[in-house]
């Protein structure tokens, strides 16, 4: 199933651990319906989220090389724990702009915070790496934040357990220490959350803001390209999507119909190494 | 924190691919006082449980290779995935006993299923792997196995939520079609799973057998060491259990804490390349 010699011209490159930055290529696709887009998740070392800083690194360079090779013209790190982790060190080794999943989060939620109180929540890795904290503070230093990890989250987004009473004890548990804090907005760090929403909307209420940051990273996409004049304004012919797994795509397949839909197509299989 | 000159003689060793197979070492530990052992967890690599049967034949080895070269006598794969699909492989290779998870669950629920309707629990990949069906069969081929993916139970034990309300919910989920189907035995087929094994009483009930693989394994290990004369009947001091992980040692020595209190002695990171 490989096709090395497969590259679109001119696509943007978008990479995560392994399925959840689907979320991410869907609002893309939705919001930038002209654009091409490869897609690569790492599946046979997914997750990043619990593994080290050093680690998480040297994956993220490979995934980004792999895009890069195939002729991107911008890098989607769609991955919550390499965005906190790598994204400083992949703008200073890449030619073309990067784009990760925390600032855009970040920023809405400094926009939309009523009483200065935000939550987020995401996997241990991007929790404890406090990379949203520190990118929320250096935005607006008087907004207090307030982070919960929900390790759960990931596996019941997978499992398709998304509005059943497992994923609503588990969302009254988790966020049980953010409404006590009284948070006015709940940053959604981790690509899979989305799938969550309506549990999470159930368990916060009406009156909080729930920040999407695939929506908000597709939206910082979009303004990235029509700054630096990359951004197609028309095409012949239909878009192209590729997807690459660096494990065997039945899994990736399977779960990724439960993200997008039908939408999904082709998967291939690829290895990094060498 | 590497060691490299620090070997025991004559050790047990014991892989896995991350912190499950701890309750494996437990259970050894607690058989056998007198081995050394040295365990290995692949917590860069993990989970293997959602990998395709090449990659994890491929880390099985490298995994092997590192115990081997510390001197162990006896070699321990307490990870259903890898036993699933690595056992033959290792055992063709290697030139020490090799003890996989799977055969010694298997053989106990033959010996003591009173209807000859046997449940098995796992991972995704050990439940596809139908190794357990297979092992079961071919020891009596009137037993009828009926095998359950349970996703959820290993973010569940890791999060210690091993007896609360969304444990027991998912719990409920996952075991509703082996209740219909009325076996008197079931297999925890995950080395994670005797964690939850409160909860999964709860659920099955008093009169069905739930056989602990980390148990079983344990008592063949004693098996295999008294048949080769391998076994240690005496010491001076107190035995001696070194831990090795893929990726940083922090999140294995605090779950790890979990699965084995204070017991958790210094664990030191590995790189398995090269």
């Amino acid at each position: 199933m490989e096709r090395p010699d497969r590259n679109l011209k001119q696509a943007i490159g978008i990479f995560d651990s392994g399925i959840g930055g689907l979320t991410v290529q869907r609002e893309i696709k939705s919001l930038l319906p002209y654009e091409d887009t490869i897609y690569l998740g790492d599946t046979a070392r997914v997750p990043y989220g619990t593994k080290s800083q050093e680690t998480v690194n040297r994956y993220s360079m490979e995934d980004a090389g792999f895009l890069m090779k195939r002729g991107v013209k911008l890098l989607v790190v769609a991955c919550n724990t390499a965005s906190a982790y790598a994204l400083g060190n992949l703008r200073d080794r890449l030619t073309v702009p990067v784009v990760g999943v925390i600032e855009p989060g970040a920023r809405k939620a400094v926009q939309v915070t009523t009483r200065k109180r935000v939550g987020v929540i995401g996997t241990e890795g991007t929790i404890k790496s406090m990379a949203y904290v520190n990118t929320i503070k250096s935005m607006d230093p008087e907004v207090s934040v307030h982070t919960q990890a929900c390790p759960l989250f990931v596996p019941l987004a997978e499992e398709g357990w998304t509005d059943n009473e497992v994923a609503f004890l588990s969302a009254v548990t988790y966020l049980h220490n953010l409404k006590r804090e009284a948070v006015d907005t709940v940053v959604l760090g981790c690509t899979h959350y989305p799938l969550l929403k309506g549990t999470l909307r159930k368990v916060m209420g009406e009156d909080v803001n729930l920040i999407d940051s695939a929506e908000e990273t597709a939206l910082e996409v979009g303004r990235v390209l029509m700054e630096r004049g990359l951004k197609r304004t028309e095409r012949h012919g239909p878009a192209e999507h590729l997807f690459y797994v660096t494990d065997s795509p039945d899994r990736f397949t399977m779960v990724g119909r439960r993200f997008l839909g039908d939408e999904l197509g082709e998967v291939a299989q690829v290895s990094l190494e060498g």
